[in-house]
Order: C-alpha cells, then structure tokens, then sequence
C-alpha cells in the first residue's frame, strides 16, 4: 500500500500491485486479475490514516454499513468481502509460529517483585481493554495505570506512558491479543523499534502474550533488550 | 501547595499555610497549629507531579503502605490520617452545588443524531474506564474509541483524542465520575480552559455527567461553547 509498505518490498516478492488504503474494488480487481483465491495480510496500516483516506465506492459502500469503526470491525468486513468474490482471507500464522515466542520466553534483567506485580497488573487491565476493543497496551508503574493505547497505536501509547512515569522512568508495559482475536488481519507485533521506543522513554519492561504476538528481528530485539536494561518477556 | 496553588489564594483567605506535595507531617501539624478540625480539599494536584514528590516521613509511610497507587487510593490514605489526628475531611459538595449542572444542561449547537451515538458510547466507554480504576475520560469519533484518560489527566486526553480524529476534527468526548465516586477528594471538573483544549483541538462535543461535575466561571464556558460551537451538555 502507498504510504504504507516499503517499496523495497517490490525486489523480494514475484509480483506487486500498489493500491492506497481505501482502493477496494481495485485491491479486488487486483486478486481477480492474478486468479488469487487465498490470501493474507502482514504489515501494518497507521489507524490514524483511516481517518484521512479517500475511500473508493466499494470501501464507501463497506464503511457505511458498520455500526462500530475499529480495525477488527474494519477488516472484518473487507474479510467478508473478499469471500463474497471467491478470495480466501486465511491466518498467516501458520508460516510466522516461529516469531512467536512462547510462556517462558524472557531476555534481558530479571524483573523485580514490584515489577512481576506491575506485569500482572498491567496484562489484567490490558484484557480488559481488549476486551472493551480499545487497544491491547497498557503502561503501570507501582500499582498506577500510566497509559491506555486508543486509536494513537502501541507506540505512541509505550511513549507516552514512559514520560508518565516521572524523571526516573521504570514504567511496564504489557501488549496482548484480544480475547477471540482474530488473526487473520491483526497479529499483535513487537520489534526493534518498539525496543527503540522503549529506551527512549526509559520503560523497564516491555512483556507480551505468549504464542500470540509476533517478534520481529527477534535477534536484534535481545541485543536492544540486553543494551538497554530492558526485560522483555512472554506473559 | 507550593507549585499547585496560585499565590493570589492568600489575598482571598484568612490565613494561608504553605505546605509542598508530600508533606503531609507539615500539613497536619498545620491543621493541629490552628485547632483545625474539619476541612475539604478544592483545586488540583497535577498527577504527574506524584512520581516526583519528596515525601516527609509520614507521606513515606503511608504510601509504602497501599497497594495500588492512584488519586483515589491516595487520598483516601490521607484521608484515613487525617482522621486518626481527629481532622474530618468532608465534601465540598454543599458550597458547590450550584456550579454543578443538571440533568438537561446543554450549550452550543445541537448534536445531530451521529454525535448523540457517539456520546452514549463514550459515556458507556467512560464508566468502563472509571470502574476500572483507569481515567474518567473517553474520547470517540464514528463509533471508535480514539483516547482514554490515563495518568496524564483529561486536558491533555481531550489534546490527543482530538488530534487522532483526523484533519477535520469532530471527536466527542464524555467526562464521568467514578462509580462510588468520593466526592472528598476528588469532584470531575470542567472551566474555560478545558473549553480552549476542545477547541485547539476540534472537538464537536464535550459532555459530563450530570449533578457530579464542577463547572468552573459556566458564563465563559458558555460563551467558548457558542463562540468555537461546542456541544457543552450534561449527561
């Protein structure tokens, strides 16, 4: 997608097709044309940009008939549109199990009692607001509830939460999947650019659903994860 | 409170103590100086300021003594102490009814029907929040939550959940009470430069529950509300 997707993208794959986020009917003439009958998606769309698209008529068609606008209702229903014309939105999980790490999965210091305490803490509140289909971060330190992550997405949810936590930092985050999350169109994903922003916003902990979210550049991760002082652990 | 309060509070008073955040020994030994034996709290401690106080011996105290740190959880601590010196913190509730509107209470333009979706998500949304201990404000646009208060308090809440609603603003945003709310230490309120926020930031709707919100100087309030046409209504 423009503006979405690295060009790059282009010298690693067989065949791409640009289309700006909102192209629907020319996202669905572009499966039709390669006689595509499954797909999946990676790679992530900024939530804020939903905002600003110009959507074509079959993504204005699409957006007029949802009742609740988040991702999962968004995608839902491009889901249920590919099916309508033959093509089969599928899991891409199968493939990325292994940057998945599972419970048990821990690098960097080992986490102080109050910092096990923050984790559970801030992985109950996390489910909670999954649950409520707000966002899946959540930032604690000492028992507090720093930041919830709205529509502004993990990062800037990790940021802000990091500065909340005064001068001396040490705040916990922990990112989970929803409840009946659905995988198709949302992997819950963390990289060397969350371990980046982490560090910048001197966050002590940054701790994930075990066997449901995806690491990236899980080598790069523990080098930033041990550089830094940073646990990072599956919850 | 040194760096809270502004110093002009002394020209309007009998007499005036100045204590700093976290000095909760000097505070009672200020209520016992003056045989004080019944007292409310009015105004604002910055959240933020609470990760870098410098507590007396007292406030250490009690604080190592909760389990979760929060303004109720806090308060309610002080309020305990404040107690045991025979000093009663009591509402401040009755001096200020009349700034806090009810039931019907509505300025600026009408909400068309979409912007009356979108405050009862945002008030069911709120409650959640609030229940969970969280914030006591949600900001929404078109069904989506877009911010919820965390520790950075509603002001800058109000900021990010307008600027996430895209270049054309319209976001909805509800303000509540907790559930058990205690109105001691703790009233929602809404003034003019909350009213500033919403506009900078292009919100359409700023609502609040009734019977439970200060409004602070409501003939400015208005004033904003009809001038940057915002919905200002009790809900």
């Amino acid at each position: 997608m423009h503006g979405e997707t690295e060009e790059a993208i282009e010298n690693l794959v067989d065949e791409t097709v640009w289309i700006k986020v909102g192209q629907l009917g020319k996202l669905i003439n572009g499966f039709k044309e390669h006689s595509i009958s499954e797909c999946v998606m990676v790679g992530q769309v900024a939530p804020g940009n939903l905002f600003n698209l110009r959507p074509d008529l079959r993504a204005v068609k699409l957006l007029m008939g949802l009742k609740t606008k988040n991702a999962h209702s968004i995608f839902g229903a491009i889901a249920k549109e590919l099916s309508s014309e033959g093509i089969n939105l599928i899991e891409a999980t199968p493939w990325l199990q292994p940057a998945m790490p599972g419970e048990g999965f821990t690098v960097g210091p080992t986490p102080t009692s109050a910092q096990q305490a923050d984790i559970k803490f801030a992985h109950q509140m996390a489910v909670e607001i999954a649950r409520l289909d707000i966002g899946q971060t959540v930032v604690v330190k000492d028992g507090a509830v720093l930041a919830v992550e709205g529509w502004e997405g993990t990062d800037d949810c990790l940021a802000r939460g990091g500065e909340l936590a005064g001068k001396e930092g040490g705040a916990v985050a922990v990112k989970v999947a929803k409840p009946g999350h659905d995988f198709r169109f949302d992997i819950p994903c963390l990289g060397p650019k969350t371990l980046e922003i982490c560090a910048a916003s001197r966050l002590a902990v940054l701790a994930f659903e075990a066997g449901r979210t995806l690491l990236l550049e899980r080598e790069v991760v523990e080098r930033a994860a041990e550089q830094h002082k940073i646990t990072v652990a599956a919850t």
